[in-house]
């Protein structure tokens, strides 16, 4: 039985060591199987893939049957925003320590992308946020998240007072350095630091943690995904609004931010032996015991 | 417009100072609007409420329209766990401090019912957990749980390890005082102490919150519904399962704790002016700001 | 028996409706009482008290036997430091809410200081800290902190990864929002929003709190007062150290703060009932149980 | 240049397999090195060490110059209480995985000790804790605890009501699992999972840790080393006060329980390398970053 052939389009984070070498690899593996192989714009202007075509984002999201990023779990973030409204799958390979989202070691890069090309991979579906900025009236920004969208105070400043509504219900004022609104893939990442819960990949929910809040008892709290989130600055200096922590926009007070759901989600495909739980425990320690074990004894 | 009459049961917390007169009140009141007022066989038997029908919980599933709850959180989740099979709706009136499920305070009460009686209420649905536990292979035990299910250690032991799955899959070994699997309606309540996150009521999730759990990393993680998590006890003495922290079973290594959304779901009948968030304001102090705010002037 | 006149300074929140009002009647209550009265000159450049001579900080620091401050912590922060050097007792007089360190309600404030004037007080000694950041080997910043040194990331960039070395031993690389280094008066303010324990004022310790700390185990830690923290800034942009938040250095990467307890004190006096915990409990509302109780009934 | 003669006391943690091959090996080094070995009577009871003397927990502390454990943690914490009124200084060698207080790795037992034994060590004093318990008037029960005195309720009971004094001052009443009473010792135990903060070892504190409080506010606070804490029994039912988590005294309403720094302290012998933060940062896995990192790509 034959596999027909695709278009795969890579991405690389072109200013890692040893980034070029990798890719040229893969590149030559996947076109000695028979598929088309196109260069991400960008990465292209960085790495050299002699016989490779070089494509851009759109072209990539119009053309190509699935997208193989090298790198980290930030290069896929990145890239996934971009290549989020095309609905073209994602595969994530990690130069370093497995990534939550990158999860095929560099190593056994060949042997796994050789066997998922035969249909042999588990796919899943992730949520993104948008969110966009409305002041006196007027839409000034918007922006698609993958992680999160934090909205968080400056340097110089003590404190930011948000108000925050959902659903048109008034949820609180809240002070504190600032707060993130993050997807369950976002939930491993600066949310999780700042003291929220995981979320399962497949829940249908959107999680709210504040980020050193005044008020001890302002605590995370998880919503149902189809929730509208409306946040005003009601204090503070030096505001910013960021989504992924790799965007962002300046704000002023009575800004508004307005979070929902985006319409577009994002494919992931993993290797068949993938399971979640086995890279939280990987990526957590779970199973190892830093403390009090000696007491046990 | 004549509102039809209904069946309407009475359930209180018994030993609660005060109660019966409160009790004497709203029973006079439904019954001069015309509907049939019975109070719970249990209840009954400590407040003496004269013309009025004793009824057991199965009857009062079968034939009542609604039960009105007067009491706290605590008498509440008694009933309800009683009541689940039956899906009659819950009207809840605090007798103290305004609690999260029981949200129409005493003094109050007769206006407010009274709307409700036109129909000018709020509903909404519950969730609840079901958990049986295995022992060599037999179901030994099996219970509800409106707010959480907890396996923890007794007194004289420094720790329980247990072994998690869900959905099949391994998830951790996980050593601590115990684990709590709550709903949203839980996640105020053990959950919130523990450290877990506050969940929207109509979010279609479960949480798992560790308590002092040895690994640091073992944060408290939040579920799809549908999960069905397997609790195995793999080391400790003196354990036990904890349904609402009510009802509880004693534990034996080996022992599994099998837990997944029950198929009943229970129904609130709030005010009109009821608001999940306005309800988390209150009882949660927020917008009082306990920290810093001196630092800020 | 006679109490020997005194010579108290007065300082005010100068931009605070009615303060005015309050410090002249304070003043002249002062002056009845046969003590001389001066006012801190900027405080004088905003509120005019005919009668009284205005005087600078530092021939406060001379010359005065006392400071009665009236406003909140924050104005009590900002002339502590000031006045740290002179060792003169301050007292604090708070508009609003009870604070930390401002503990004389301003509706009791006569009678109060009536009695304080009589020498019924308590006295306590507060530790201060102090820093100088380090570049190339030259001082460029010095600074004291009655509450906090914080050395924080911008909000342009996803984090500061900073190397922290306690007297000469390297403790860790820690990647976070920031870190915040806290006297035990400051343990009540930013530190406990990001997670810090209380301290004891009597405690000789210091705390270090991570904000937002990647790795889950960078727990608040405490050292003895003689310790000698060195941070030093390895990667991210925008980096600034904050003394109590009200002053502040911009930071490069290989920048150095040093920081260590500082040679003055500062002295607080308090009416003779003032109790730590009784303002504990105000402050951080114990004795209301926020969750659970309704589990309990 | 020779070094005098010396008594040193074995201790084992005698269920452990391979003890006795280790222990042998340690007990013949000693002996060729011109010690005098004996062996503590229980672990001799179960550990064959022929040719050596068995002596008592009370004669090992009259006449041994040191004693070196060879187990985990708890191994010492149990031995550590026996001998803390003898003042022998203690070492120990840890079986398994490096412990925070037995840190010399088992196979590097012989050539660190040798390196010991010849005067090149770090000595470093340990606070114990010691509590009496109170009924109606009369002293029932008395215990030493090295790591931390743990007051907290059974497994059939929702909560514990605690009412705390510290220095004859009311603290709060608290409703919990219960409370920890920590030494800096104990800091990275029990009291870490209870979301406690780490106390450097010389840091004159103790720290209180409530577990799972129903007020949020209930934070973790450290006091100076010389406060007297009384924790009385207010509700719950099946309490008990543990020592270490080894020893425990069943409680009853209305017990108090008075803790303070007791008069003995424990010293450590640790290798001349040995480092404080150096164990901190293997235990706690800093420096590895379990989260956001892909995130910072």
């Amino acid at each position: 039985m034959t596999v027909p052939s695709k278009t795969i389009a890579l991405v690389g984070k072109f200013n890692a060591p040893g980034i070029a070498e990798s890719m040229s690899e893969l590149a030559s593996f996947l076109d000695r199987a028979g598929n088309t192989v196109v260069v991400e714009a960008e990465t292209a202007q960085y790495i050299e893939l002699p016989g490779f075509q070089a494509m851009s984002v759109a072209d990539i999201g119009k053309h190509a049957n699935a997208a193989i990023v090298v790198g980290g779990d930030g290069t896929m973030l990145g890239i996934a925003r971009q290549l989020a409204q095309y609905h073209i799958p994602l595969i994530g390979i990690n130069q370093g320590r497995l990534g939550f989202i990158t999860d095929i070691p560099l190593d056994r890069m060949i042997p796994v992308i050789a066997e998922m090309l035969e249909g042999k991979y588990v796919s899943e579906r992730r949520s993104l946020l948008q969110a966009i900025v409305v002041r006196e009236g007027h839409q000034i920004f918007s922006g698609l998240a993958f992680n999160d969208i934090v909205v968080s105070r400056g340097t110089g400043s003590g404190m930011v007072e948000l108000s925050v509504e959902v659903d048109s219900h008034f949820m609180y004022n809240q002070r504190s350095d600032g707060l993130i609104v993050s997807t369950p893939t976002g939930s491993t990442a600066y949310s999780l630091s700042a003291g929220g819960p995981l979320l399962h990949p497949s829940l249908s929910g959107i999680v709210m943690v504040p980020i050193a809040p005044h008020a001890l008892s302002n605590r995370p709290i998880v919503l149902p995904e189809s929730s509208e989130i409306v946040i005003e600055i009601v204090a503070g200096r030096d505001i910013s609004v960021n989504f992924d922590m790799q965007t962002f926009a300046s704000l002023l007070r009575q800004d508004r931010i307005v979070v929902k759901r985006s319409n577009h989600t994002v494919t992931f495909l993993h290797p068949q032996d993938w399971n979640y739980y086995h890279t939280l425990r990987e990526k957590l320690h779970w199973n190892e015991y830093p403390t009090v074990e000696g007491a046990l004894n």
